[in-house]
């Protein structure tokens, strides 16, 4: 009933099996794609405001041995300290486009990024960028590149972040204290490819058309 | 080499191949989403403002025979009539939460859904619900609810609309004329329940929180 195998023979089974298994997999992978199914375990968030205010120097200076002596309540986890959390997570771009940018401690967070190599580019509105408080001036002063809308007659009014272009920050939340601390807004924080890739290309376009180059060209034609 | 078959044989085998291909299918599903798979075709549409102006009189009558007569560019879809339609795609629920709304064809959208039939509530800010040209009166004075911000040291800065509890459209977008046709927004589409459930959320807590009756009695207390 039972004959001998040989190993040459066991061999070649156990070689034809691990072929098929690896093209099988490969088939249910691409079947499944195919049928319209996908793994899923992108990042969706949705953060509310107002947050309370919270010491949020950790996230600044992980390492630090001794506790922060601030009167802030410390150890709470708070949509502010989610939000500065996604932002200090780029490892190579931060690409800002905000009406409003009067938060210092979001400011912090953009010259901190920079500091630590990461190619920051900033959006903002022309008008806004002069309002009390500000952080453009401290942005530029620190040698990051900030544009703004041209047309005088047009506000830019998006409040979005590109994080390494594939971690989309947007919402209702301009970069203020007013709106952080006492407004009801929103921010969604995803890395859905389908959401993040128009953004990454409207970026883009309004980097360029805000390029001041291009308009002293056109000027002086 | 070949024996005859019964007819009861053959039905025998068929049903267990019947019953065999069920359950072998239905283990797959399961198996898939074990793994972390999922079937996903869900809305998700990104639209960026200014919109150019186009007629949208065929969204609000899509059956009347003759053509518009009006001087806008008609059969061009923009991100305006997008959204739109994404709007008067409700059938059920409209629940609203903006800043601020005075445009006109937007109040339109709001006014015909109410009109149909569709349930619909409206929270807006305190001070910003009595700009120039408003529609929260209209909105009022047709039987809608609206109830704004109790607090005037806060705004109410959303700005978000939930579609029979499963289309959420987000963005920076006020529902003002110059948002739409001048300034650079954007609007987010989608019906992920990972996004669309804490705007859900959030609107029934600022629904609730915003009850005049509520505030009514603690102010008698």
């Amino acid at each position: 009933m039972f004959r001998q195998v040989s190993f040459k023979e066991l061999m070649k089974v156990f070689g034809v099996g691990a072929v098929a298994l690896v093209l099988g997999v490969e088939w249910l992978d691409w079947l499944m794609r195919r049928l319209g199914f996908r793994r899923v375990s992108r990042l969706k968030e949705v953060l509310f405001f107002p947050s309370p205010q919270t010491c949020v120097e950790h996230l600044f200076t992980p390492a630090r041995s001794f506790p922060c002596a601030c009167p802030l309540p410390h150890g709470t986890e708070t949509s502010f300290s989610r939000l500065l959390g996604h932002l200090l997570s780029a490892c190579v771009s931060l690409d800002l486009c905000v009406f409003s940018f009067s938060h210092v401690e979001l400011s912090r967070v953009v010259l901190h990024l920079h500091n630590r190599g990461v190619t920051v580019r900033v959006v903002t509105d022309r008008d806004y960028m002069a309002i009390t408080g500000t952080q453009i001036g401290t942005l530029r002063r620190a040698g990051i590149c900030v544009r703004h809308e041209m047309s005088s007659a047009v506000h830019m009014h998006h409040k979005f972040a590109l994080v390494d272009g594939r971690k989309l920050i947007t919402g209702s939340l301009n970069w203020t204290l007013t709106a952080v601390q006492s407004n009801k807004e929103n921010v969604m924080v995803t890395e859905e490819p389908e959401l993040v890739r128009p953004y990454l290309k409207e970026f883009q376009k309004l980097w360029e058309a805000n390029d001041p180059a291009n308009h002293k060209q056109q000027a002086a034609k």
